[in-house]
């Protein structure tokens, strides 16, 4: 892609009112565009990175047995009604039809997969089942200036899966937890399984998956030396606390985002929907269900939080929009666009700052805002070679056109 | 896929309570299930059909230089306001936020991009400009029966085109035109260029991509042996009359599903939103600008109108969601599992009716129902061949396994 193309470029300015990096750098760098407070538009740019990290998590679900499907995010009012919700849940959007029918706007699915499994849903064999989207959903947040880590419409991969026993839930959820903690290490991220409330629903204890940044909202405490973390919410411990896990370290506190959950739902979704199978002996059983959410908009913006210097974005390279940034000085415009054709051909996606408008310095700085893994300067100084620099390393190198697979592995 | 594994398995019952093909097949066959009026959950193999389809039609807008984009469903009012949708838009959903402001669903995205794009169009040079999405739309219908013809939530891929003048916007519909025409035909539709009303907003004349079908909510005439086709509602001529455009035959009248359509805004949207650019001239001038729809949900619907017998759908191979289906009789499931990973390495995506408590002839039945474009039987009988048959022919043949592209060619 052309940088003369892209609608939305780079800029220096500073975007005002944004409270956090996410905001500021997504917006700068031309990521995202705000419609109003946790609710944003995804530019060319933008769309790219959030496909990537959708495709990331979809593979993990379906490795694990998730089917996808796509459900509607208008909800009658009766299926909230039936768990609660409609009442309950503070957050919940409501609107009425013309005829005067209410619905809801989806902030979650339970109420909509667990009657739409009852037909799946028959015997024991049909079970276990694991189902996921990836979504919009929408919470009237009081408060929404986190940039993309809290809004009020929001992308989701949320799974719900059904299981014969506990036993079975447990064993699902331990393969869903790793496949959560390896989707997350494919985009660059490193997640807390932290101790969490269930909700109002339950007593029993979610987990949620927690990256380390100060733009996030939730404080846990956690064991430096073993895997321990716990929110502060349910927390019966303090910082500096021995950790009750391993005794082998004290426990530190930190500001965290949450990236992702897991909650045991037990049988109350199918209880108030009545969805039950027949068992081995003949007996109608509820099943356990568990739910796995998983933010694919939030965990744009986390990466973000993480990965940033006072420079602009350093996406990692699974993530990133394009590998290249490619900068041409005063070189005949066919010589660049040459080179821009080899690097896609050699498997690179690539983007060009082919415009005349800008000076080196202002593209340099630009592609660092960008935050692409690579940049590559063809100029008369680099002959026949080009200069290669990583956007995470200080200095670059000249390398031949042939080298840059080799040069990609040693990052 | 295995057919054991999908969760919602084609069925004998044909569903009550639907008025149209597309709603029965559709759910008879397991590709879609209503939640309510105009509102759908698609399934794992719906998914899949409709990714092909959204696939397509990104395909033609890129080629156009359509930029995909993804823009927001929940609307502050003041946007609406300011077209004077809000007010006049009997179909635009409303709802408040729990502190009181006012937001609209986006049954269309003009309120929005125009706005957005303030900062992109400054000058001459940033025109002609082109952005799409592919993404739901809400509409507060009073009567949603058509299946996923006529959705309250539905999907459509929207473009939005800016320009400096009237002729560079008629160049550009000319070139949208003939992609929607591809698009529609890759999808196995013929569709027909139709003049109609611009909408409340205009007089101008706007055109709709309407495809024959009697499950269709709009009445148009058409010339046999020309390309004239208008609305009836907004028609001077009347069924019978000779064609106004060819003279060569007589207008006929039928129902028909309006699956696209464009509208020439001209300045409306620029003036209500004050978008200006600097022309060549150094003065502020209000682009024109255009939009195009595609429905990609109705598209689906429309083509199970189109394609289908009494025994089920029959889709066109582009937007099938497997392109062959594998039935085993009475032979070792080894065998079977051979075969179906071979066709998978010969490049054929392929269903698997791996059951064993289905007979024959039920599998026949569902396969028919499914409609993708080839059933392979393997039986003692087919010997060291398989036994080929098209959905869309009546007699099945021998062939062996390498053969099997060139059957397809012959298709």
């Amino acid at each position: 892609m052309l940088v003369s193309q892209l609608p939305f470029k780079p800029t220096k300015t500073t975007p005002s009112d944004t409270e956090t990096k996410n905001h500021q750098l997504l917006v700068q760098a031309g990521y995202v565009r705000q419609l109003m407070a946790g609710v944003y538009t995804y530019t060319p740019l933008g769309l790219i990175t959030l496909n990537k990290i959708r495709n990331i998590i979809r593979q993990e679900m379906n490795q694990v047995g998730g089917q996808e499907i796509l459900m509607p995010m208008l909800h009658p009012k009766g299926n909230w009604q039936k768990s609660g919700g409609w009442e309950d849940i503070d957050v919940l959007f409501k609107l009425k039809s013309r005829t005067g029918k209410d619905y809801a706007l989806g902030q979650s699915h339970e109420e909509i997969i667990t009657p739409l499994v009852k037909e799946v849903i028959q015997s024991y064999r049909d079970l276990p089942l694991a189902l996921y989207q990836v979504h919009w959903k929408f919470r009237d947040e009081l408060r929404s200036k986190s940039g993309i880590l809290r809004g009020r419409e929001f992308e989701m991969k949320d799974m719900y899966s059904w299981h014969e026993t506990q036993d079975d839930f447990e064993q699902f959820y331990e393969k869903v937890k790793q496949a959560y903690l390896k989707a997350y290490q494919r985009v660059g991220l490193v997640a807390k399984v932290t101790e969490a409330s269930g909700g109002s629903f339950t007593e029993k204890i979610s987990y949620e998956f927690m990256v380390l940044t100060d733009a996030g909202e939730d404080d846990i405490f956690y064991c430096p030396a073993c895997e321990y973390c716990v929110n502060k919410e349910i927390a019966k411990v303090k910082a500096g606390d021995r950790c009750p896990s391993c005794q082998k370290a004290d426990l530190a506190e930190a500001r965290a985002s949450e990236v992702g959950n897991v909650f045991d739902l037990g049988q109350k979704y199918a209880k108030d929907f009545n969805l039950t199978y027949m068992d081995k002996q003949g007996n109608h059983q509820y099943p356990i269900m568990g739910c796995y959410g998983w933010g694919t908009t939030r965990t744009m913006g986390v990466i973000v939080e993480k990965y940033n210097d006072e420079k602009g974005i350093i996406w990692p390279r699974a993530v990133a929009p394009f590998d290249i940034y490619l900068v041409d000085i005063g070189v005949e415009k066919s010589k660049a666009e040459t080179l821009y054709q080899q690097l896609q051909k050699m498997g690179y996606q690539v983007l060009w700052d082919d415009r005349d408008n800008e000076t080196p310095g202002s593209k340099f700085a630009q592609a660092d805002l960008v935050g692409l893994p690579a940049r590559v300067v063809l100029s008369e100084r680099t002959g026949d070679k080009i200069e290669f620099k990583f956007r995470n390393q200080e200095t670059s190198q000249l390398v031949e056109l042939n080298k840059i697979p080799d040069v990609f592995k040693q990052e």
